[in-house]
């Protein structure tokens, strides 16, 4: 497809400019390299995310390179899929059955390709990854391919290469991964009894007891019950059972819910009304009206709860989940095919705000895919509501050019102390230190061009980075 | 709640570089210099702003440190709100009531927060006045708050800081304030009056008895019978008040009329249908759809007075007013609480510009929260009609950041010539020569840019800064 | 109107610097030029534009400068109008009737005015036509207008420029231009059976008889009748008729359709439903959903038509057409009065999607006037389905800024291999080679900065510009 020009070898050199993300400005790029150098080596605070805790608890090697980057990431395939690649051939899990692609053949496709990446975080992540962890100086190419999969593989075997030696070389302070309501924390369990010093704790996700059209609802209502003892059938015994994981998920060290919802509206009902809407959505007979206002709701109950048992609560706004249908009835869910969707949230987050917005004990950190809502909406929101607080560049938009347009909307309007730090919200172990360097060298380049404009003076900036990093991130999410 | 790194001293000393805000690019920041330096000393030309009048009048002096700059200022006090402060503590008046904080304490926790600024305009402004005005060299903290208050209010009481005095050292030549059609614009007269040299007028903003939702609509109404011995209880009686006070605003030196909508909706509504709509919003009992088609239907009627009288008509459109319940409820509006919110021009101004758009001699200028309106809609529209042009970035968009996405989004589309210069849309008096310097920093910034890349000569950004500084605005507000 | 500051005396000298638009960091710029060099030289192709196949075909010499660049050119004369002139005066037709303006006294308005384009790509384009193709050196200006309007007159009457003189000198390998379902392509026939060696192809582009709204939409509908023998007046015999008008635009060279349309909606209806539908909407009487939901239904019809006959198929959705009804009444349409608005893809592609959006084999190119859509829809769908790619920036945002912004908010997401190069879009033949230029020096630009931020190397850069000049467009396209 690709025709390179006949007159360059393609450069096969594969090295992490120690400057790199910097602004090719010498004056700014030497400030961003004296803030930088003072977080550089800070431990990673990773307060949301999407790992497995089996991988700590267990401890198990990793299988191979396929198995371990590609397969899993649909980051990487989606890309791989739009350039006419199928999943099948790239190992992808077709509704929970194992693929039956060769991952050697697998992998071979993903070098093939790799320039598609080109541009992207993505790349930048992989190659942090190759070049730090695996230690390879050639870049993955066609010729590369094979080697990278055999010295990968035999990396992957080595006690070096578990999880837990991992997290340690990876100098995380605290994980943070995501479970659904119903999940029973065995793995947390298990790693807080193994008597490992590393600190994996979970997050409150009840997406799939609380939204209407989620295809677990009913199955995991009746799990609700089952673990709770609470009476599901009815709004109150609902409410009590949520009380009671949260409670749960809290004793196991949870500091943090998580809403993924289409959109950010939040409702404020009377009891018999919304436990009437209750009623309806647990019928199995709704209208889409009916499900996105008991979303709503529950967004209004969760921050009423949070109130009390005083878990910070985070709310994920704006995927157009399972958008190819194609793709969500043959392989399932989170496979690539979400999309971001137009957001707002000045009119949505009013009810809940009128109740709770000036609630200084509450904090609600709000993600967008809808840079829009940045400047126009979430900056004027959080520069004013005691209870907001404003999570950083989310997903499509977790790039060097998305975290600068953040922060370059953001903070003109709210500043930098309603921001809550980094999130790599990934499941991506591996390039957990890659993605955090990133923020770190691009809050770095963003203070420094503060610093060159006159803005900030050097010390302003060292303590804010040191807050980005660390401070904020801690003190946001109750660490 | 923030820490230091304890390795660092803050650094105390607050001085204004003289390069600040230029690009750190060589190139580009000795061309920024120069240009800067041509419109520097020009004279403030303030069109559009929300000063008092009575200051100018009265010419008395201000109270103190924190009755002229913190408890009056929501840009400033909804950061602190933000972080947890509470407006009792900030001096902040409830309902009109004066609040009965100790001012020092109230100094002393902006003193203690104001690293909440860091990266903010408000920073930047204050410290500009705090360095030029009051000269002080040493930046605001815990430990400076008190002499900070001190000399503050000692310099407030002397002959030199009273408004007039003020107001000739800025070298403002025309400032305009902003009444309601039932002011009776007596500080302007007095001020006219007094044989002082200064040059304050008014402009003419008839919300509180165009929009229905207004609380005080009925009231004002009642009112502009009074005023004008027009019968408002019909809609042609209640027309001609309006071009009544309009020719008094007029006769008083208004040379615009402003419009604060929640929409930039129009209507081109018959006479008998506009006179029912009208009987139908007074009465007190109608839609929110009707009031905003009343709203809508007196946008249009205003342009077409603003054919006839000349007066330059203003929309400031898409705030979302009094978003916290709560604090309206209990301080009232103008508290920090508005928010913007998406706001549409396209397909709302058509009913206007399809009566009047054509009309190379009237004179609309729109404003807008919602930076994507720039180059999808506003500044097709501003191209292409005679009788539109654009304002500059407002309110949250009034950054060093806002104002260059504001020219690099609509310069290429609508060129400068489009555009009427800087408002600094102000009631923060001591802030106005903070604000003009801030916007003729950028747009040297942004000239520079376009000199450096070779799109223009230094000889044309030459010209195109002092049209930008002063012969814009001076045109485009008929001054 | 513009006050030129008295000491400055206007430079006069026009010259084209050869590091035009790079960036002024001498690292980048150095970088910019290599890359620049690298394809400046690369042959044009242009595969979506608006420019006439009789100047092919006829080859006879254009009129004068007025004729040949201001009077049919909507960007230069809606911001000459929107300063107040009348179109009269510019030598605008009116309903297709000749101007009666003296085309001398049109070209000094327009000279007069020249500083209205200050910072505006039309600027850029017309100064790069005035220095290589006419070799002017000295600015347009009032005092140089006559001498222009002389010297273009003389050079547009010599045989170099002969349209395909112009052609040839401008190293175009092929140009596509656009013609509407019932166009008989005579002068492309013309043009292949000449012998001359210019590759003049068409577009199939069938608004006026998909579009129920469009004025031509029966007149257009009985000659795709008579020219097809097909009965339009069922929807089967409708359908036929284009996929035989498709089958004979590709026999004529055409490898592509295009598709103006209000927004991106599609649909997918059973074939009975839109008979029916067909039948209504052709029936003249229907309502605006109608319409709507017709053309969103063609759409989809087109795909399938492409998914058979391997045409490449071009949306350009969201311009609001026509937005000036006086100006649309008294000379038509395509005078400068089309305006962008908010443009919504998710929704509205997913019924088209859903049948054929994991078809590698079909090549849906997707345009927007709504960057808000890059990041947030477009970047995120191209960068999943097979069959999705994106335009270049368009219209309003074919600029210097716009580019980048395109690139900056699309990279990141869909990398550079969802992209398929630059289109020139344009009637205006004479700047084909200035935006080809621009498109090429801003493309090094972006590029250069990504290697001095050592995101890429070199290589791939210079891999990357050669694939966006000449290997996308190629392909995209199926040149």
């Amino acid at each position: 497809m690709r025709i390179l020009s006949p007159s360059l070898a393609p450069e096969t050199h594969l090295s992490l400019h120690e400057d790199r993300l910097f602004s090719s400005d010498p004056t700014t790029r030497s400030i961003s390299r004296e803030l930088y150098a003072s977080v550089a080596r800070l431990p990673i605070l990773s307060p949301h995310g999407h790992t497995d805790p089996a991988w700590f608890d267990h401890n198990q090697n990793f299988n191979n390179a396929t198995a371990l980057f590609l397969s899993p990431d649909h980051y990487l395939y989606r890309m791989l899929y739009a350039s006419g690649l199928s999943l099948q051939s790239l190992g992808v899990t077709r509704n929970g059955e194992e693929s039956r692609a060769d991952p050697e053949q697998a992998w071979a496709l993903f070098a093939q390709n790799y320039h598609l990446f080109l541009g992207t975080p993505s790349r930048m992540w992989m190659d942090h990854v190759f070049a730090t962890v695996f230690e390879f100086d050639e870049v993955l190419s066609p010729a590369s391919a094979s080697n990278y999969f055999t010295k990968i593989n035999e990396a992957l075997a080595s006690e070096a290469f578990r999880p837990r030696s991992l997290y340690e070389r990876f100098n995380i302070e605290l994980l943070a991964t995501t479970e659904g309501a119903v999940d029973t924390l065995d793995h947390h369990r298990a790693i807080q009894n193994s008597g490992w010093q590393g600190r994996v704790i979970s997050a409150y996700r009840p997406d799939s007891v609380v939204d209407p059209d989620h295809e677990h609802f009913k199955r995991d209502l009746i799990r609700l019950a089952d673990l709770t003892g609470e009476d599901v059938a009815n709004f109150a015994g609902y409410l009590r059972a949520h009380r009671q994981r949260r409670a749960f998920f809290k004793s196991m060290g949870a500091t943090s819910t998580d809403h993924g919802h289409p959109s950010a509206q939040t409702a404020n009902l009377g009891f018999d009304e919304a436990a009437a809407l209750y009623a309806t959505v647990t019928s199995g007979v709704f209208t889409p009206a009916e499900a996105e206002l008991f979303r709503a709701q529950m967004l209004t109950e969760m921050a009423r709860m949070s109130l009390d048992d005083g878990l910070v609560m985070q709310i994920h706004a704006g995927a157009y989940r399972n958008h190819n249908q194609v793709i969500f009835d043959t392989f399932g869910r989170d496979k690539g095919a979400d999309v971001p969707s137009s957001t707002e949230f000045v009119r949505a987050l009013k009810p809940l705000l009128d109740l709770f917005g000036n609630e200084p004990e509450l904090s609600i950190i709000l993600f967008t895919l809808d840079e829009t809502t940045y400047a126009r909406e979430l900056a004027p929101l959080a520069g004013h509501y005691p209870a907001l607080k404003l999570g950083p560049a989310w997903w499509f938009n977790d790039s060097p050019e998305g975290m600068l347009r953040f922060r370059e909307q953001v903070t003109p309007i709210a500043g930098f102390y309603n921001t809550v730090g980094f999130n790599d919200d990934t499941r991506a172990f591996l390039s957990i230190p890659a993605r955090h360097d990133m923020a770190r060298r691009m809050d770095a380049r963003y203070l420094a061009s503060l610093v060159a404009d006159h803005r900030l003076t050097l010390s302003q900036a060292h303590d804010l980075i040191r807050d980005l990093t660390y401070t904020l991130p801690k003190q946001a999410y109750r660490l």
